[in-house]
């Protein structure tokens, strides 16, 4: 059995390294605010594919604290220097609590429940969330969401897409590539409508 | 000495109050989602107003929790009514964990440091965040942030807007009155200017 995503991370390269303690840093408040946006997601509609993403992100967010004390330690030289480094530290640490409340939120989806979590709230709203993947006979590699006229065509809100292991947090200046993971907000027809271009099996987004 | 916001909330009345359990849940995800947003805020610009009104949200949310416990206690008739209540009882708590994990973040500013937390991110920005309240004399009373044209005369993001005890999430449709609490990001000239005329010390924003 393939071990869930989140577990084979802990052994993974990390694709994407941030060079410096700064980007370090704000690589980490990027992804702890998209884990709280993903946290809510998975429970208001009941996704155990975003609460993988969540998880995943939460031992992501670890393996980036390690290197970001690792990098403030081999830094400071003075005292004054450790001093700003520790802000630094703090900073991240905080990070790191964040990213654990989304965890442990995603987590009461692992409870098997009778009812989904929040149904009441459900019925009210007919959107959805769904997870995509670029395939490589899609017309819509090389292009980006704006060109292809996602939102204007499905309805389909793109929160988030990720490369690997590397989140982008501005979706729509990004031309797309094969393997592409995309999490979608939208209305039932047009995620399948999307899902289907993404894998290639329609040509044309309309 | 007047003691600070978030102490004094715990002894007031709730000036808006959501009617039901869906509308609390909302508000609890909403404010939860402000707060992470405003914490690292507060940390980034070494700002402790904006650590004031993180603490103060992580009591108001404290509230809305134990308002949706005991609501949940009254709606359930059934076992199938208690199950789906629990899962909405369990997303409140999840919230307060993300509250939670914002609110001790805040209390590092709280640390006397000889240098601000986070001074190397600081120096490559030239952007600020301010607290400003809107005056009775204003031209701004009545009028909406697009109206004022804030953003293009000011270069200012008002990232958050708060009437006595409610927070509004899109700020962009709401009509200022006095005693409007604003955040706003931006350079540090047009946070003045724009202070100066929510002040009602200078009549026209341009």
């Amino acid at each position: 059995m393939k071990e869930p995503r989140w577990k084979e991370a802990e052994f993974e390269e990390i694709e994407y390294e941030p060079t410096s303690i700064k980007e370090l840093l704000v690589e980490m408040k990027n992804i702890s605010e998209l884990m709280v946006d993903l946290a809510y997601s998975a429970i208001l509609f009941n996704n155990s594919d975003i609460a993988g993403e969540v998880k995943y992100l939460e031992v992501h967010i670890e393996k980036l604290n390690y290197q970001i004390r690792i990098m403030a330690m081999l830094a400071a030289r003075t005292t004054e220097d450790a001093e700003k480094l520790s802000g630094i530290l703090q900073m991240a640490e905080a990070t790191k609590m964040i990213s654990g409340a989304a965890g442990d939120m995603v987590k009461l989806l692992s409870v098997k429940l009778k009812h989904p979590l929040l149904p009441r709230i459900l019925k009210e709203s007919d959107e959805m969330i769904k997870k995509m993947v670029v395939g490589g006979d899609s017309a819509a590699v090389e292009k980006s969401l704006p060109e292809l006229h996602v939102a204007s065509e499905t309805g389909v809100r793109i929160i988030a897409l990720r490369r690997g292991n590397r989140w982008f947090y501005s979706p729509k200046d990004v031309a797309l590539k094969k393997g592409d993971v995309m999490l979608g907000v939208g209305p039932e027809e047009g995620l399948e409508q999307l899902d289907k271009f993404l894998k290639g099996k329609v040509g044309v987004l309309e």
